[in-house]
Parts: structure tokens; C-alpha cells; sequence
């Protein structure tokens, strides 16, 4: 079975990314779209993100056999309340938030009678909004697929199959260890950014215009990370908590021991553990989840 | 006073930049080199980083009135020594060192009696080797000259002069600032970079394999500049280690808060972090030193 009408709610980045996609790979496929703030529905209008941008929530999923939450993490439980009486019995209940446990009990909270399959496309930018959108944000990046216990095994094939024709590699895992790779992968990295970034603007010793300047050195792709929207990784930090103590100190851990190498002035152990991280760097790019080339391949992404 | 004759000691991703630079912007200028590695020789008279590869490190640089050191931090001294016999009593030294403060004391200390005028273009790959460098390389970054005190004021000119040249941007400042600076922008991202690519390559709830697989979230960035090289960096950490230990501290002291922001759920707290980071971005961008576009710009540069 494969779905014939997909609803978006949430109409920024992800959402018109799926809108744009659909377009592009499942012609036959009814795309409908709502979104909270009434700017970027006429923008969405504009850049034709899905077929028809509806101005109620419950008129935007009727009749859709999917619907797609593309909302902050923090605004899931709220936005599928909202869409409540437009539902169907069968209609599959899916989102793309960058945590899962907690996603996964609001949505079972908010829509107790339905098929709720949540999942997380680990694909993005530092931008936001209904101009940020294009079709192929997918290619060739991972989605990841929670099914909570109980799943109907064929509506989760079929959302598997959905995203496969997005472009996406997918693969499947319980929203716990889903939420403790994400952590490492993902929502440690942006932690960090953000961090040295504030610290970096904050020094008296050294000024702004200095950092600035001199960014080629390695700062400026922490600034690019830490660009990102400030409503989602706040809301990625209060979802999921647990896993991101859990590695921020595994990671402080072995902070320490690096700061006592520099005290020490222990060559070796610096020597040892900046080789053994190239091996890591060799896989990701023969994996094809980044690129030798100056543009790190993006520009195959466009 | 324009230099005729540059001599160039190492030539690996810095050196052969330089050399190539020259030929490119600066077609009356004589280049040598020498690189304490045959291979690397071999290689560099291949794709001519100099007019001339040299055997002997002080037949390399007879003659020239510009010497430029582009060897690992920690291979400064040893270098100077080397090609002491060919010097003349006017020739430059300078250098492309990461750090400044020890670097210009181990050359004044190898060279009591020449001009010893220290510098660092930050422009910089994560690639090393005779085959990493490019002509282009400095366009647009800037390059930080640290005239010790009562250095020539025309050589230093000479120096700034030679740099514009090779399309950067020049600053001077004293060796201690620079130090300072680079601590924050270029030496603890790649502290932290090294550390957090080590943490989760030794994780036992998180597989290697799905550490590599979901990198696109952010974590991939941080590979990239965990790829460089061990020995330059190792260089740059024992060499630059108060300096770096700290803008290290005060870096934990953020994280430290950030920590307590996300354990207390303390939303307000991350979100005005996550806000104010977003304005350095735009002035990286704005100046030059980034670019908003897939590629960060960076093909412009090839
Ligand atoms: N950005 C990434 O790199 C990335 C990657 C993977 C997954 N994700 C996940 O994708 C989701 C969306 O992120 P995004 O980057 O697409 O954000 P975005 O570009 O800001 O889009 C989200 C849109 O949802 C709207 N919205 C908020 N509350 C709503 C509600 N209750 N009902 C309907 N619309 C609502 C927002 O309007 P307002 O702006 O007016 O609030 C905004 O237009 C998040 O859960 C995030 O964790 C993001
Ligand atoms: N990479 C960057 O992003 C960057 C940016 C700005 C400044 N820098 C600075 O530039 C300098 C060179 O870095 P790089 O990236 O160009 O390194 P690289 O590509 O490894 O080149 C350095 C070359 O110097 C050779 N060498 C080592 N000791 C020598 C000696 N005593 N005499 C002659 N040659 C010697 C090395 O040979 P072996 O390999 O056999 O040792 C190698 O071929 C470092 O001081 C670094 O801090 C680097």
C-alpha cells in the first residue's frame, strides 16, 4: 500500500522540503499543507510547498492517509491535537522531530486512537523557514524510523517505502537508542557550537572583530552550526535531556584528560588520539555522508 | 624593497601553496625550495612548487633575501639551524608557524644574528602534503605578521607587502596577542573537534557504524576538522599551551552552565544563548570569511 494523500503541518525547512520532494518523486501522490503562522502559509502558497496550503488544521489533513508533524519538538503534542477532527480511523500519524522518546508519548497522548509511527530524516541546514525548502534535502541521507511497540507492520513498510522513494536510506530502531546516537551524532555537536561560540563573543582580551576575522582557522564551521534555529535546539535539549547528559559527560570526561595532556605537554597522547580520528573521517566520507571535495559534495544537495 | 628571491623550507601544504602562489601573482620572483623528505621533494619538483628543489637546506635558501619556514611548529628551531650556512647577513627569516611566541623565540635563539620576522597566513585545509597546496590558498584570509621588537620597519613592510601580494589581507600584532586569538579561533575548535570524534568512536551503547551513518546531522563537520594533521596539531598544543588552556577553561566554565541550563530544563536560558551566537555568524559572512552558499564558497578558492 502506498499513500495517495499526505498531509504537512509545519510548513518551514522539513515541510516544504517534503512538499517540494513529493512533487519531484511521487507525482501521483495529493500533497496539503497547513502552518500555525499565516506569512509562511502564503509563502508555502507562493513556492507551491505542497498542493493545496489550507488555512485550518483539520481541513488541512482531511482525507490524507498520512500526516506529516514538521513543527518544533516542543509543539508536536499541541499540533496534533489541532488536527484531531479532521482524522480518519486508518490515517497514519508520522512527524520528523529531532528527538523521539518524547515525541513519541505526546503524539501517543495527544491521539490515543490512532497509528502513530514517528520518525526522524537526520538531513538539514542551518536554515529555517518556508524559503529554506528544496526537494532533494533527502538524497542519499539516512531516515530513521521508531515504530513504538504494537506498529501495524504494513503501515510501517509502506512510511518506509514513502520515504525510500524521497530518496532516503532508512533504518529502523526503538525511539531510546534512537535518542542516544542523535545525542553523539548531532545534538552534543550543536551543544558545543553554540557554547564556544558564546564564549568566543564574550572575551575581553580578545575582541569580536578579532574572532571574526580570523574564523578561517576553524571557528567559522562551529559558527555555522551553532546558526541554526534557536527554537528547535532549545526544544531538542528539553526532549531529550537523559541521552544528552549521558554523552555531554562522556565527552567532559575526555575533555579533561585532553586538558591534562596540554598541561603535561604529552605529546604522545595528543599524537595517539588526533591519528586514531582520521579512520572515522575516512568512513564517513567512502559512506558518502560527506564529500573530500571543497564543497563537501552540497552542492549535489541543490 | 620587494624581495627577488624567496626560499621556501618545507613543502607541504603551506610551502607549496607559497610557491605556487608566487609563480602565479609574482612571475618576476625567484622561488627554491627543500623539504627534509626526499619524496616530498621528488614530488614537489613535479608539480614545480619551486623553480628550484634543492638537496641541501643551505644551498636551498643562498642567495635569497626572503626565507620562508613552513615546517611543523615543533621542527622551527631544527630548520633554522640547518640552513644557517647559506644565509646573508640581510636575509629574512620568516615563517607560517600556527603559533608565535615560542616560534620566534626558538628562531631568534637558532638565528642570534639575522631579521628574524615572524607570521601566519590563517588559511589553512585539513589536507597536508606536497599535494595539498594551491595558488589560491590566501586569497582573502588574513595573514598575522608579529614583528618582534625593534625589528626593521621597511623589512616588515617588505613583509606586508609580499603578503598582499599573494592576495591576503594583513595584520600585525605582537606574538603573545596573536597566541591568544588563535587559542580561541583555531586551536580549541580543534581541541574539542579531536575530543568529541574520539568520545564517540569509543562508545559501547553507540556503534562506530551508526555514529558514521548519521553524521549529517552535525557531528560530520567536527570529523572534518578532526582529519588534520596529528603532528601539526600536537605542535601547536605543546607549543601554545598557556594560551590555550586558558581560553580552554573559560570555554568548560560556559559549558559548565549550559549543563546545568539543560539538566534544570531552563528553556529561557538556552534560547537567548542560541540567539546571540546567530549574529557572529552573519559578520563571518558579511566579511568575507564564510559564505552563506552550499559550498561555503569555498570552490571560489580552488
Ligand atoms: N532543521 C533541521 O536541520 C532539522 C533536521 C531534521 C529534523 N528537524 C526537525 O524538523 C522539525 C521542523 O524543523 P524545521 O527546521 O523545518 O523548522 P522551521 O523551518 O522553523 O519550520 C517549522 C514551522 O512550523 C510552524 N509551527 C510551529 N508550531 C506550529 C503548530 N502548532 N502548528 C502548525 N505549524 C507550526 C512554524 O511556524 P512559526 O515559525 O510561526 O513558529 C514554522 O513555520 C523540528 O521538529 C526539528 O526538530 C529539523
Ligand atoms: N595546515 C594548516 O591548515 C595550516 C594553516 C596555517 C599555518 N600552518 C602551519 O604551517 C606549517 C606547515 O604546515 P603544513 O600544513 O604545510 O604541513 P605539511 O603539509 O605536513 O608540510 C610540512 C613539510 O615540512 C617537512 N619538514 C618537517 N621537518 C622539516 C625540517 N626540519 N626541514 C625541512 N622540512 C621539514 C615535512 O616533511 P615530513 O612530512 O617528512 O615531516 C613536510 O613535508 C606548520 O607550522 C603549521 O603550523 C598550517
Amino acid at each position: 500500500m502506498s499513500f495517495s494523500h499526505v498531509a504537512i503541518i509545519g510548513l518551514g525547512l522539513l515541510g516544504g522540503s517534503i512538499g517540494l520532494a513529493v512533487r519531484a518523486e511521487l507525482p501521483g501522490t495529493k500533497t496539503t499543507g497547513y502552518d500555525a503562522d499565516p506569512d509562511v502559509r502564503a509563502r508555502a502558497r507562493e513556492r507551491g510547498l505542497a498542493d493545496t496550503v489550507l488555512d485550518d488544521p483539520a481541513e488541512a489533513v482531511r482525507g490524507a492517509d498520512l500526516v506529516i508533524l514538521c513543527v518544533p519538538v516542543g509543539a508536536m503534542g499541541e499540533a496534533a491535537r489541532a488536527i484531531e477532527p479532521g482524522l480518519s480511523a486508518d490515517t497514519v500519524i508520522s512527524d520528523v522531530g529531532s528527538s523521539k522518546r518524547s515525541i513519541t508519548d505526546a503524539l501517543v497522548a495527544a491521539l490515543p486512537n490512532h497509528q502513530i509511527i514517528p520518525a526522524h530524516p537526520v538531513a538539514g541546514t542551518e536554515n529555517s523557514g518556508p524559503d529554506a525548502g528544496f526537494a532533494t534535502l533527502f538524497h542519499q541521507r539516512w531516515c530513521i524510523v521508531t515504530p513504538p511497540a504494537g506498529a501495524d507492520a504494513e503501515k510501517v513498510a509502506s512510511l518506509v517505502d514513502f520515504w525510500e522513494s524521497l530518496g532516503a536510506l532508512v533504518e529502523t530502531m526503538d525511539a531510546e537508542h534512537h535518542d542516544l546516537v542523535l545525542a553523539v551524532t548531532s545534538h552534543i555537536p550543536h551543544l558545543i557550537a553554540y557554547t564556544i561560540v558564546g564564549t568566543a563573543s564574550d572575551l575581553e582580551d580578545v575582541t569580536r572583530s578579532e574572532v571574526i576575522k580570523y574564523s578561517a582557522g576553524g571557528f567559522r564551521d562551529f559558527t555555522r552550526i551553532a546558526a541554526s534555529d534557536p527554537t528547535m535546539w532549545r526544544d531538542v535539549f528539553l526532549n531529550n535531556k537523559d541521552a544528552v547528559l549521558e554523552m555531554l559527560d562522556r565527552f567532559l570526561t575526555d575533555l579533561a584528560l585532553m586538558r591534562e595532556a596540554i598541561r603535561a605537554g604529552d605529546g604522545e597522547m595528543m599524537h595517539d588520539t588526533f591519528s586514531r580520528t582520521r579512520a572515522i573521517r575516512r568512513s564517513i566520507v567512502a559512506l558518502g555522508q560527506d564529500d573530500p571535495r571543497p564543497d563537501f559534495g552540497r552542492a549535489d544537495h541543490e
